[in-house]
């Protein structure tokens, strides 16, 4: 079949809308019909060639929502009209990281994930000539039609808007899912969050959700300030008004440090901040910033020997097919907001308009409607 | 009163052996006669003049065993005859800290511990001129007889050989701790311990008493591994004999990485190496050994993210007065070995020959009876 896509052609260059050739779904596969896909910073670290692991042409997109319109054989868990997240961490539920209830890292289909390919080895999609286009992060969102792993689809509830689930497919779920499934913050907890943008902002009402006491945001955006308050940030912090060091500042303001701080930037500097802001004896950060190719973060070991402890979180420790239809109701029953965050809607052919807005951090989430 | 002590006097320099002044007890306070102590590296730190924070003139010593002989007003714990080993992280059961499940790092002694002087701000010793010297590690065992917080002193079964327990002052608490307390092992993990000194050692039996399934040992010295399989060490690294890259080895071997991996020498770039070995998406690494002042850590951030956590284990994570009976009564039963780890026995007049032992590698634990 053909379908209309926003493709990566090269590194560094806009996305280009054109008609791709997208082959039905093989084995194990299902062909969905995407309805909405929000932009992400992921992929623009592709887009944008700094990640020196991307791979052109390419679909980009991994944060989408929409409706199966066919399945492959042995497909056994899904059917058409069903209503699907794509999952860009696949849930097999039979390999040896499904199996221990430690990590989401399902490693099925991870290899060929990253190389561009479905499980089998090939792709569905290639350009009008003929030239294979490469699959991205499992999920290729940016497309209007996209095939993928049985395993890499979560099946949600028919009710809910895809404008705004869509979301739900990376954003809400890894800052809501690293409070939840990662730190697993309990209720009273003081907590640091730093960088408000799309995930700082899903950190935050994770932990309103949980019930955590002191909610501290800290961002060198001042506009950020009033948007957070809105998801439960109790305290507001801009580094560039902190007379002296941050560190000692926010141990002071969280009497002590912070039981959980989250670090949604990227920046190896501020991940450093993060471990040290946290509390003597106990406190956990948890680094959800993807930081630059080869950057490294440092501290000195009696930060960890004095009891702080320093985790990561990847899709906020979700997974997919088990807790994103979770997310979902909980969105439904408003236990958790989406839709203030989804600042602007698009079409397909304005989609390099929405990396526009993400750079000039006037977004938190652009969202392509098809 | 007057005891004899070997005495730090100047930062560099051997002990010097002295008759010095001690006073009684004062309130919370407790005179303990030192029947055995321990030589640790924590002491030759300080000795060395390496920790920039090392107070001079001190009586070092930390890792103890001993007998009470007098009680201060308001001690309600202990009684003359009391065996017990002195804490230098005490346990008041009250502070923040003691509160709080996930610390052993009572606080309540703290600041005047870090500054070599009882809770009240004095020393009850001093030299023959007058001159006070300074506590070490809220202990000073390297003296026949020591004046600690009731707090700092965990009683321990009267039947127990001071010329082993005195170990588990310290390096037995810290080693088999870590495993218990803070890494929590599960039976069956596969494990990598990095150093196979005394810290090392008992790391090693700790992973043996929670069944462990892989205990890899990893040492330059060739000499640790008959003696580290005593222990329980299932697998030998050495990684002068390890051809191309360490850690790629040490996953391979683990069949994908470290469950648990701990670090017992205090070398930053070891420390990389322990948390790298880990396995993707729930291997902890803790670290153990001190690092030179000013020495930082440092790793990709995507380390974390994918699912590893870099932590740090004080004191085993053990609470002293809790805890340390416990393990007394585990090597009386049979549980842990102390025995073959006391190398050397030394009188008070010879303790500078136990830091030679020390420097040589030639001991675990050198002890010093009274
Ligand atoms: N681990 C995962 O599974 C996962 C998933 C999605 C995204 N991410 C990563 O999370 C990070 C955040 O994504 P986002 O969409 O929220 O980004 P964003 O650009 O919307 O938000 C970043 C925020 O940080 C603020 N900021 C920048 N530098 C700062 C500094 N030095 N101090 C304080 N604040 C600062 C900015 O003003 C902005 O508000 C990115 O690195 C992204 O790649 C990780
Ligand atoms: N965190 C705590 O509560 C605590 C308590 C006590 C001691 N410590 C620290 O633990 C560390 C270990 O103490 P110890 O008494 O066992 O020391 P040790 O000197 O007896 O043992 C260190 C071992 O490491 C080996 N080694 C040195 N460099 C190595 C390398 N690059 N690769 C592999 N092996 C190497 C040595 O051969 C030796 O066997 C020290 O830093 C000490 O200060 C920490």
């Amino acid at each position: 079949m053909k379908t209309r896509a926003a493709v990566a052609v090269e590194a560094g260059k806009p996305l280009e809308m054109m008609e791709v050739n997208l082959e039905g779904p093989r084995k194990g596969e299902v062909l969905v019909e995407i309805k909405a896909t929000g932009i992400c910073h992921t992929d623009e670290f592709t887009r944008s060639g700094d990640d020196p692991e991307g791979l052109f042409p390419a679909i980009l997109g991994h944060e989408g929502a929409g409706v199966v319109v066919e399945v492959g054989e042995g497909v056994t868990s899904l059917e058409v009209g069903d209503h699907v997240i794509p999952l860009y961490t696949a849930e097999c539920r039979e390999c040896e990281y499904c199996l221990n209830p430690k990590t989401n890292l399902c490693q099925k289909v991870r290899a060929t994930q990253g190389k561009g390919v479905m499980p089998d080895g090939t792709s569905r999609f290639s350009m009008p000539d003929g030239t294979m286009i490469h699959h991205y992060m499992g999920c290729s969102t940016f497309a209007n039609h996209t095939v993928l792993p049985e395993i890499s689809l979560a099946k949600v509830r028919r009710d809910a808007p895809f404008d705004k689930i869509c979301y739900i497919g990376c954003g809400v779920t890894t800052g809501v899912g690293a409070v939840i499934n990662t730190a697993k913050v309990e209720p009273g907890s003081n907590c640091v969050v730093f960088g408000l943008g799309g995930i700082g902002l899903n950190v935050i009402q994770g932990l309103r959700l949980v019930g955590a006491d002191m909610i501290v945001g800290v961002d060198l955006n001042e506009d950020k300030k009033s948007f957070a308050e809105q998801f439960g940030m109790t305290h507001f912090v801009n580094p560039k008004k902190v007379e002296g060091d941050l560190v000692a500042h926010l141990v002071e303001l969280t009497g002590g440090g912070a039981d959980y701080s989250f670090e949604c930037i990227g920046n190896v500097n501020v991940m450093r901040q993060a471990l040290e802001c946290a509390h003597k004896g106990w406190g956990e950060s948890i680094i959800i910033g993807v930081a630059g190719a080869g950057q490294e973060i440092s501290t000195r070991p009696f930060q960890l020997v004095t009891g702080r402890s320093w985790r990561g979180s990847a899709f906020g420790g979700a997974r997919g097919r088990t807790d994103v239809p979770k997310i979902v109701d909980w969105y439904m029953q408003g236990k958790i907001d989406i839709d203030p965050m989804i600042t602007h809607k698009l079409s397909l052919d304005d989609i390099n308009e929405g990396f526009e807005l993400m750079h000039a951090g006037k977004s938190i989430r652009a969202v392509v409607e098809f």
